[in-house]
């Protein structure tokens, strides 16, 4: 299947991109950045066009990128603009695509298609990451598995019941009543569980082991696989707080057609001073979506055998509708894309 | 090529099946086993139809089969049974397949074909594990290459001398007089070795360094690839006792078109209250087939580079005929299958 | 893309094979080899054509070569001679291909093509290192790639400078005058230092550390992929001297069309008997060779994707032109081999 050209797509943490050379493959394409002193990140095709070899092994010298083979060096804007050898000609070909980028919410983001219509406008607001007095915790998972396998997972939480029961999962994910709904091109899948308890590691994290609350999970999918999740509890039949709110986002970028990055995050204001909870917080999460959820996706791709999603006629139920919705405006999307009529 | 679909495959040991949850591949579709209260045992498609998670790693629940990853459950003839997500409605299309089973001779074999043709009246005869006085060893290999590669080896015995030379083989493997005759679908395959000496496996067995004996092996192939083997040696010029017999079956079942389960007995009256015999011919013949058979298969498989056997035109010998014998009748039995007008 | 098929592949070190079998594959194909007691080399086809058992597995016997499966033996002309089962008939088409050998330079080269056209006289003369006086170092390594991007890698030195500057680079690689000719279908490319300094590598050869001098690099392709390399310096404005001179050669043959074996000498006659230096030598350009140049092409490899080199388009450069130049040698000589007007 074809990618979504136009769009942004996570490559790294913020934190990530500094002053020497950091390397990814999204989408199939290498790509390398780096930080230059003005804080600005450049993100430019990580294949040197001479001879194939991997920029990201090279070196930055003056705000370009030095090809580790022959040295050609590109600047921010993809051009070779240096050829040390012989007459020192640039042909003027000899350059690699240069992606527009944009920091956002902790991630760096980049527009893998026509640079003239990249808006960082578009990039969903998951600015819960931003809000004064909440911790933050984050981080990334690189498994086996097409990016959509990894977004079903996220909009039919009703999986976390069973592969969840020790971290994340709750029976009310599989009983609680569901929604679903699409605003433009955004899908939404929410979550309601009224007066149930929390699962063990959000009791965890508000200790309310053994009482009882009003839950309520909302999640936002924007394509190609982003995705907000909102999970609220309060007292039974109270009023919602924000001290019992976790925010989370799940944003997955396709490393190749058969992997796929995982960037997450989760924020609090809970006990935000308490950095013993902070690390249980986070070992909990990473535990949760790297031996729970990365194990059971791999496992599908593997049992799919190569195979296209639709052609194994999967039976649908209904905690697929976000899934099923979110795969049809994707494919939507991408077709308008190829046939160029896109009037986004 | 394909498989031969309405036939019995081995799939395990009948004491490896309990009530746990046991899953294997075979002709590369995963399949998942368990035993009920009652000992008997339920063989179903081992991939879940919602989401395609290996139910292998799923509950059983009241003898149906859990999914690991929502909790679809299926019963023992592959019917969803229960969804326990929102209104808890079971698509009918929720199934998954249902493989008769039959439990003989040691082994559990499942039928992958139609199901209304499955007669265990087909498996193959190989009571003498079940007889009485007898002392039975057996082991499980799964090595690289083609299940018909596992069959020649066992047709022609004329390798034995070179690759097992410290093990099981003897030179009248090689020079003794051989016979090849078809009785309707099965193929024998037999030697004799008049006044020679024992392999030196056989000779531990027997007690019989340095002494001759008559000696004479019976094979029979059964489509799609199981072999009966009897080793019966007797002093020179006397008549055959059971006393110096070997009972031995070799069953072959392609996990893939690449890889091969082997399952394999050797079965003996002679002491057999001795222990540390039975230990002997356990590690003696578990090491011929690891060792000596597995990375010779693998070689072959390896050098053929995914080619068709028979378009690399092998030179065929005199020792070759029953192995081409049982890969033509089980072409022929494919074939007809495949056009619909098998008459088995 | 085709090989050419009417060539000398160096296959092993002369001292690597003795009377044990020696397995290797080139161009895609099973070799073994033995050296029989008149010293004399055999080549043949590595694989059985009765079960395509690896013959490099199997035993010497009577300079012959048993296979290690059915003990099938094959002479030096690669015709089985000797079939030890039932009647023992060989059937005559039961035979392995024979190569033409030869041992040249301190390797042991194969012609894969047709017979009758094998003429030693076509392998390059590298008998730099068979000079008295002189000593020689030498490694082998197997990487991923094809053969080519190793050949491009040698004729275009201005990556030393890039990839190299610890070990053999030297900035004069890049800004130094260069010539490429073709005499033949022999390409020239040579490179000319003046008034520069050495290496490192070379300047702790030569006792050079600090002192300038005039270098020049001498490279000669022969195809398929057989490199000469001479580096010479002298004291600025001096005329050359033997003890100035480094002799080098750079061999290549196809593993398969994704991996080559690189064959590698240095050879010197300066300050010939200190070991300390020769082993100072062997593990300068080991290094070098397995760390520096061999990861950087292998990433190139995975780069192409599987990709031939053209259609990717790739830049060029003028340090390009000897190694284009080759490529089109090589092209123009497999489509004559293949049209089968090929006038050698």
């Amino acid at each position: 299947m074809a990618y979504l050209m136009n769009a942004w797509y996570a490559v790294a943490w913020s934190d990530e991109i500094g002053s020497a050379l950091f390397g990814r493959t999204l989408l199939g394409r290498p790509v390398v950045l780096f930080r230059n002193a003005e804080k600005r990140i450049t993100a430019i095709g990580g294949r040197c066009p001479h001879r194939f070899a991997p920029l990201e092994r090279g070196q930055l010298i003056d705000n370009t990128v030095a090809c580790p083979y022959h040295g050609l060096r590109f600047d921010t804007s993809g051009q070779c603009v240096f050829n040390p050898h012989g007459r020192q000609t640039v042909p003027p070909a000899a350059r690699v695509p240069a992606y527009p980028v944009a920091e956002r919410h902790l991630l760096v983001w980049v527009w893998m298609g026509d640079p003239e219509r990249a808006d960082p406008a578009q990039i969903p607001d998951y600015s819960f990451v931003d809000r004064p007095g909440w911790v933050t915790v984050k981080g990334t998972i690189c498994g086996k598995g097409h990016y959509e396998l990894y977004t079903d997972n996220i909009l039919d939480l009703g999986h976390a019941e069973f592969i969840h029961p020790n971290t994340v999962g709750a029976p009310s994910f599989t009983y609680g009543k569901r929604e679903m709904f699409q605003r433009g091109n955004v899908v939404h899948s929410n979550f309601f569980a009224p007066n149930d308890f929390l699962s063990p590691v959000l009791s965890m994290i508000f200790q309310r082991t053994g009482t009882r609350v009003d839950a309520k999970v909302e999640v936002q999918w924007t394509a190609p696989a982003s995705m907000l999740l909102m999970h609220q509890s309060n007292d039974v039949g109270q009023p919602p707080s924000d001290a019992q709110v976790l925010g989370t986002y799940h944003v997955f970028t396709p490393q190749t057609e058969q992997t796929t990055y995982y960037f997450w995050v989760v924020s609090r204001k809970y006990r935000a001073d308490d950095a013993q909870l902070t690390k249980g917080i986070l070992e909990g999460f990473q535990a949760t979506f790297e031996h729970e959820d990365k194990p059971m996706i791999a496992a599908q791709h593997d049992l799919m055998g190569g195979a296209d999603f639709w052609s194994l006629k999967p039976i649908l139920l209904e905690g697929d509708a976000a899934g099923v919705r979110a795969r049809r405006v994707l494919s939507k999307m991408i077709g308008e894309e190829q046939v160029g009529t896109s009037g986004t």
